[in-house]
């Protein structure tokens, strides 16, 4: 019997910031990555610490079953592997895009004859390597796959398997970046509305941070919510009252001097919420107001 | 020598659900509120609970130094307030507002020879008398009204003082709300992105409330940014990346049947920046757009 993920070999495309910080680990533990990249010259350092560098793609991708793609975008993991032999092959998908480009390049994979695994890289280079920075990646597709290559995928970062849809990872990927820009956007406002006064931005930060931390009950609340669709019970701070206190946020916006562009959207869909039936929603929290984004 | 906090008088006017809140943790503590409400109605069960209720505003105000004032709005204060003799009193006015009505609330109350606090209220009546709930309210006006009457105040919920300016309160107030809705939106959208896909919300919500835990490092950071005027050191996921990632986020809401009117502001207000000077803005994080917001 050969030990299955000690040393096992596999082949990377794309020597980016990303590529280069993954094959760096993979080196660090002892294995022996067959790199490629489409400018050259980005493999050289690896290749003096160990990386094969395989001269085309197809090369790499002949070198190895499992073959692991970080590139820019779907479109460069089409044009680099356009043509390659992928069959028996196992390929894993670093590269992020959207739930229907990762379910097309599985589905453009089993027409070749290959496995494939998605993956939604949710770390910077700096925190690939680095266990204690908490980063991951989402993967999703085959799970055969993701159960034979995990102890070498998870060389780099942690994982996380959420479910056989290859389109998967890239929503999980999507739906937390997305989660993310809103609350940038908030704290933005928040710092906006507070410049040129005289607090200072280290002063607002820890109430910001507690506050924030405190209202992430929302998380929790609306996942139960949105399972029991049930929008009322147990509500404290209902939509009318929330809609009400509204003008009071946009005025001390416009008294500020602050664009109100970036609350504006959220306060026009609880109005819509609330104006499509009053007496109905009127004594929800604020979750019910999702069901007014799904087109 | 008497004990200027224990048992201490203090009128309150407003009895909605927060001065209801409110009255009956100074009961439980054995002051003896003197309470009016513009509806006597609203009185009665806390008269039963010992509480003096004053059959006009007029007679409220004048049986205690210490007025405390829990009303709709602004408006609704001058209302209740109208003609009525100020002088010498303590005036703590706990109705939501902006922070341009509480610095006139101010002048206004010191024309009539009042001291004046404002009050912004990070609660709900239900975390009134829980310490436990972290609520508390943020202060700002006369600091020597807020340290003879703080003993009192704090006997609801908790206090921060935040400044002699009279608008700081309120400005804190709806700095921390307007943050809040920011990550409401954010978390709004990646419920909908997710919504009729075989993901369930109780799934996601751990990794959401992970990820949001860990992105909180964007408050202090900003915070030094914008101290330090240095929107570039250090930066990982520069913005150039991130309004070349964008794309993505849209895409995949399009994709889903899922508005994108929650981010689309914030990734605009990401691309001005960086259209503005690409080779100058490129490289910095999110924060120094943030300086795009004020007028
Ligand atoms: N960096 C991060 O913080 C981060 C975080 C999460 C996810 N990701 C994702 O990881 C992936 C790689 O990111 P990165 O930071 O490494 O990007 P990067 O530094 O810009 O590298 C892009 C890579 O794609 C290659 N490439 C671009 N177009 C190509 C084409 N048409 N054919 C072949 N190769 C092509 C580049 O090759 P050349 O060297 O020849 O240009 C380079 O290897 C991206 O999908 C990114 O979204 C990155
Ligand atoms: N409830 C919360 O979760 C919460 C949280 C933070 C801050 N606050 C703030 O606390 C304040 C009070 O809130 P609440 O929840 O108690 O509101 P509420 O239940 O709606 O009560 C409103 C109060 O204002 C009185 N009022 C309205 N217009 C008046 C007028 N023209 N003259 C005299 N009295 C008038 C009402 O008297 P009637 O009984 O005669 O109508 C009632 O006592 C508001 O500024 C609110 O923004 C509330």
């Amino acid at each position: 019997m050969t030990d299955t993920t000690a040393h096992r070999s596999l082949t990377l495309l794309g020597l980016g910031d990303m590529g280069t910080a993954l094959a760096r680990t993979w080196l660090a533990a002892g294995h022996s990555p067959t790199v490629w990249n489409r400018t050259p010259a980005k493999a050289g350092a690896l290749a003096a610490e160990g990386a094969y560098v395989a001269a085309t793609a197809a090369d790499a991708v002949a070198a190895n079953t499992l073959v692991v793609v970080c590139l820019l975008d779907d479109a460069s993991v089409g044009a680099a592997l356009d043509g390659i032999d992928l069959t028996g092959k196992d390929l894993v998908n670093l590269t992020t895009g959207t739930p229907g480009e990762a379910r097309a390049r599985a589905a453009w994979a089993a027409e070749r004859g290959a496995r494939y695994l998605d993956g939604g890289i949710m770390a910077t280079p700096t925190m690939i390597g680095v266990p204690e920075a908490g980063g991951y990646v989402f993967y999703s597709g085959s799970r055969a796959l993701f159960d034979s290559s995990r102890a070498l995928l998870e060389v780099p970062t942690g994982s996380r398997f959420v479910g056989e849809d290859p389109g998967h990872a890239a929503l999980h990927d999507v739906a937390l970046l997305s989660a993310m820009w809103g609350m940038f956007a908030g704290i933005s406002q928040a710092y906006a509305l507070t410049e040129g006064e005289d607090i200072a931005p280290k002063d607002l930060a820890p109430l910001l941070s507690e506050w924030l931390g405190a209202m992430g009950f929302f998380v929790g609340n609306a996942a139960e919510r949105l399972t029991s669709r049930d929008f009322t019970s147990g509500v404290v701070s209902n939509l009318a009252m929330q809609v009400a206190g509204s003008g009071t946020m946009l005025r001390t916006a416009e008294e500020q001097g602050v664009s109100a562009e970036l609350i504006t959207p959220y306060v026009d869909l609880l109005h819509r919420r609330l104006a499509a039936d009053p007496a109905a929603h009127g004594g929800e929290d604020t979750t019910g107001a999702i069901l007014l984004l799904k087109r």
